[in-house]
Parts: C-alpha cells; structure tokens; sequence
C-alpha cells in the first residue's frame, strides 16, 4: 500500500536501472515494515538538470563549472 | 483551494480524457466539501510505464508478462 | 494503478467526507480511463491554513480579512 | 541529489524503522546509480488510515472489514 | 535541507529563468529560516497545458475562450 | 496559476515566517516569470526530524551527533 517517489535528473537512467529502484524499493518496505508487495506503487520521476537546483544553482550549472 | 494531482501510466490518454477527469476532480471537491471552483488547481502527471512500479516490477514489465 | 493525491485546508473534513472522497476519485478514475480500482491509491493530505497561501497570503490571514 | 518521498499509513513506525528506511532507500540510490550521499534526501509522510484509500475504500474501512 | 518543488505550466521558460527561480527560492529559505543552502533542493515541474486545471478546466480551453 | 511546494523540518517556524515565505515565493514567480498571484498557490510541509533523511541518517541523528 505504500506509495514511493524517486526523483532523480535525467542522465540516461537504463530500463534496467530503472527495474532494480522499483525492485529495491519494493523490498526495503517489504523487510522494514512487512508492507504487501501487491499494492506498493514505485513512481520515479526523471528531471532535466536545468530544472534541478541545489545550492542555489542549476545541476547544469554545477556541472560546467566542474562541482 | 484544492490542489489535486493525479498520476497515470503514459498510455494516449486523449485531450478530452484529461478534460473529463480536471472536470470531474473539480466537481468531487466541489460537491463533497463545498470548495470554491475557481481556484482549485488539478495536475496531471503522465508517467512512462518503464518509471512505475508495482508489485515490485515496471508496469512495462507486467504488461510484457500478460498481467 | 493511478495515484491520487488530494490536497485540502484542515477544516473538520468528516471522515465520511474523506470516504466519499476516495470514492469518487477512484471511480472518476475507472470511468474516464477504465483503470482498474483494485490497485488505484488515493491520499489525502490535510493542511493547516498557516501554511497554505493562495494570492500571496495565508488561508488565516484571508479568512480573518474576510476573503 | 535524489529526492525521495515515502508515503505510508500511520501505524506506529518506530523511529528506528525510519532510520532504517532512510538508510535502505539512500544504499539504494547509491548502489544502482552511484548518486553522492550527501545531498540526497528521504522524506516520510505518515499518513491516517481515514486518509489513504485503495480500492475505492479508505484503510480504517478496508481493515474493519478485515481485508 | 529543504526541498522545494515549483510546477509550473510548459510555457517556454527559458534556462535562464529557471536559474532565477532555483537562486530566488533557496534564497528565500536562507532569508526566512537561516537554512543551508548547500543541501537545499529545488525541483521545477513543468506541465503541458492540457494537463493543468483550474476552475474545472484545462488551461489550454481557457487561453482559447480568451480567459 | 503555479503551484508551490515548501517541505521544511519541524522546527518551531513560526506564522510570521509562513507568512513570508508564501509572500516571497509568490513575488519570484510573479517577478521572474509574471505569473498572477491570485491563483497562485502555496504549500508549506513541516516535516518531523524523525522522518527527514540526509546523508542516509534522519536530522534526528544528526543533530545529535553534532553535525
């Protein structure tokens, strides 16, 4: 029944990266909380780094400047 | 006032789907809580079926599988 | 499979009110998309109106300026 | 950098099964994408059971009804 | 430490508004509440017209009937 | 028409700040991208230490250990 969302940049994140987050996910709430898997939603969501900020700056902008 | 969000698998949900179900959110919260209409917001997110999760598989996964 | 999370000022919503939320969110859902209601999630979130603005003001400041 | 949200009902998580949420969900990140650690956040909303609805009931419901 | 998500309609906003808006919310949290701004999040959301709502309709209807 | 959403820690902010931080994010997005403030919404989530993870340890934690 829990709901999980996983925002993270848009980097060429794979299908098969992708099946491990929802598969991890899904199984650190089944092992912690003894959550059915049934009905456990994995939402990611994948951001373009212009649209991320942290520290007060675009990842884009991290980026190029090497940090 | 309501702010209401509703995700769904990207799967060709036409113009008019969307507009029957911003219509049909509005005039939930209208009817049941009494809410004023105009400034109650619904977002759609559309979401690719390899980013949701459920039962611990994509639904690109599920669907491969015949679930 | 959708996800629906509704968003309202804490204001002595029922639960009756809350149950008749679910339910119409989730069979606006079935009716729209022919999603199946089985696995549909539906939170709702109760906030307090100090911290909801809409025009640039809290919820409390509009209600005591009798907005 | 990720950001993720866990959303589960209310019903008496002890702190260090949160402890244990943050530190699987952060492991999880770190070991499929090789994200950095240290800016990346988990988020736990603990939900009422009148609040979450699936299947078109909400979980206080769902439970009485020994489902 | 905070996390703040801006959604927002897909309306052409350039690379060079969202770095404004990334700078402008951490700064607000660094002004209001003295946060880090190191570990400070912020996501913008971009949203195609069709999929946001408000006053039971799809602002793309709106902007065609002139509202 | 935007909508803004403010997770913070649970930290005793009082409504003075609520009060600014809602007025501060609603003029960013006026100034920077000339939205209208009248359907313009804010959303202020304060969240228990307990349920905030950074650096795969709650703020809890942290604090305790100093850092």
């Amino acid at each position: 029944m829990p709901y999980v969302n996983i925002k993270i940049t848009r980097d060429g994140v794979t299908a098969e990266q992708k099946t491990q987050l929802i598969k991890g996910a899904t199984e650190l709430l089944v092992n912690v909380l003894g959550k059915n898997p049934a009905t456990l939603v994995v939402v990611i969501d994948e951001v373009e780094t212009d649209n991320w900020g942290i520290g007060g700056e675009t990842v884009t902008a991290r980026r190029q400047a090497g940090k």
